[in-house]
């Protein structure tokens, strides 16, 4: 069974959408990652931090999944990271209420050793040289390493962002960050030169507008499923992420083939995160729900063009 | 063969983007409806209205493509209608610097006998009551009507569109206008209340962003195909409305499968047509051109996932 590793943020959300609010919930983009790959049928482990005061519970909703937590380090008197964001009412943008890096401000990964040799390793957004400090940890070189990033560490950590895109096979992000990275409008021409980056693969995220994957010549997209009502859209690119990265670890072989449809398993886990708040949806998901709207993602897109 | 009736604005165009600037050019919704439609083997006609300051190379374009132009009025002494425009440097808007309406502020659309049994009737964006006119003129309800329209009827003319509507099959309008239309912002919900006021199918194009298509439970999408560059966008949504309309025209049924179709045939066009300024770049299309490229719009969207 293959082996996937996940480093990224375990933390409190608090959130606020035109449909309500919650409290502190489960979030980070370590737990939307997990959930979504444990869909697959992998083996799978979890790099964070998280303070004190962070519950039990919590922890056990992922263990319960499988995912191994042991390299989720509970701080001693620490405090969990906890975001609040308020979304505006076309839910396409969002203020960031409140940010306390608390425990995260010090991580220091530690790759469990039953993990040192995972097949596919998922970095989530955080500082490069936290990646950085992981892809250097590893026995040998994973068959693939799926950097996520943002444009705060274009900003704040060019240098180190650089020397970590150096050494990863597939890059997800979304088009105003390719925009910005490679000072190019065109997504075809950003993805290119990303490309001579790094990455041989190259994700850009649009949101509500779908994915496109690039490689060498070769393009696709999957569209976001058109939703009646999109409800919470906080972790809808992690579980991308981790439909993506889940699919691809259960894979047989990388290859174009295989990411298309690591893109549509992550595309169609995310349209089933955002009909609820945080991970609520994702932990009631059934297999034969993610099953049935695999074939809408097929109805939606495919067609038969007979060329005379 | 099946007969298209395209109605629309033969104009002077004058367009400005990042890359250059024209003089006034062959404009208006009608002649690109006409170039992409004239791609399909169909016979097709154009009924609209110029000045007498309108060259006859221009119509001659037009008839050279077997396009029948005797519907096109043209005005002792009129001028024809004239726009410009510049684009910002994204290429996604634009500023109307000249609106000139001139013989259009008095267009009375009379369709040639040999239409008035027209297979299908493509009702360019114009005031209702032009669209209405023509939609009365036809001898028995034409297989498909359909209808492109934009917000600035909805402000000045709600009735009339609304009495437009309802004998419409397929409509063609923006997301910003289908959400303007119904007040809805989630465009699944939207296309439900615009298929309630009449047309069975709804066509919401979202520029770079691909087109959706609505009928009943069915939902289909079509990305634009991801360019290095765009030159200039006008007549970007009438050649999807003439690929669209010809595919149509040329099918030998009307089916929810027809019509996808004919959605990417539209995108494959429009493709085309961004690539140069005005009609230049449709002008000179080639066959094999369109089809290797129809081959690329597969590669982009199709995918074989196995469930098990």
């Amino acid at each position: 069974m293959g082996k996937l590793l996940i480093v990224g943020s375990v933390a409190f959300d608090a959130i606020e959408t035109p449909f309500g609010k919650t409290g502190k919930i489960l979030g980070g983009a370590a737990p939307f990652i997990g959930l979504a790959a444990s869909q697959f049928k992998i083996e799978s482990a979890i790099v964070s931090v998280v303070g004190e005061d962070f519950p039990q519970a919590y922890l056990d909703i992922l263990a319960d999944r499988d995912i191994d937590i042991s390299g989720i380090e509970v701080v001693k008197g620490g405090k969990t990271f906890f975001w609040k964001g308020k979304y505006h009412n076309d839910l396409n943008s969002r203020d960031t209420l409140v940010t306390e890096l608390n425990t995260m401000a010090d991580f220091n990964p530690i790759v469990p050793d039953n993990f040192l040799d995972a097949d596919v390793v998922m970095l989530g957004n955080l500082h490069p040289d936290i990646q950085m400090s992981v892809i250097n940890q590893m026995k040998e070189r994973p068959k693939l390493t799926i950097l996520d990033t943002m444009n705060y560490w274009m900003d704040n950590a060019w240098t180190q962002l650089m020397e970590v895109v150096k050494k990863i096979d597939v890059i997800t992000i979304n088009d105003a960050e390719a925009r910005q990275m490679t000072r190019e409008y065109s997504l075809v021409r950003a993805a290119a030169k990303i490309q001579e980056m790094g990455p041989k693969y190259v994700v850009i995220k649009k949101g509500e507008h779908g994915a496109l994957l690039f490689h060498d010549e070769h393009i696709f997209f999957a569209p976001a499923l058109p939703l009646e009502e999109v409800f919470d859209p906080t972790g809808a690119g992690d579980t991308f992420a981790g439909g993506f990265s889940g699919y691809l670890t259960a894979a047989e072989n990388i290859s174009f083939e295989s990411m298309k449809n690591a893109i549509i398993q992550g595309s169609n886990l995310a349209s089933f995160c955002v009909e609820q708040f945080g991970t609520e949806r994702m932990l009631k998901l059934q297999k034969h729900e993610v099953e049935a709207r695999l074939m809408q993602f097929k109805e939606l897109t495919q067609f038969n063009i007979e060329l005379d």
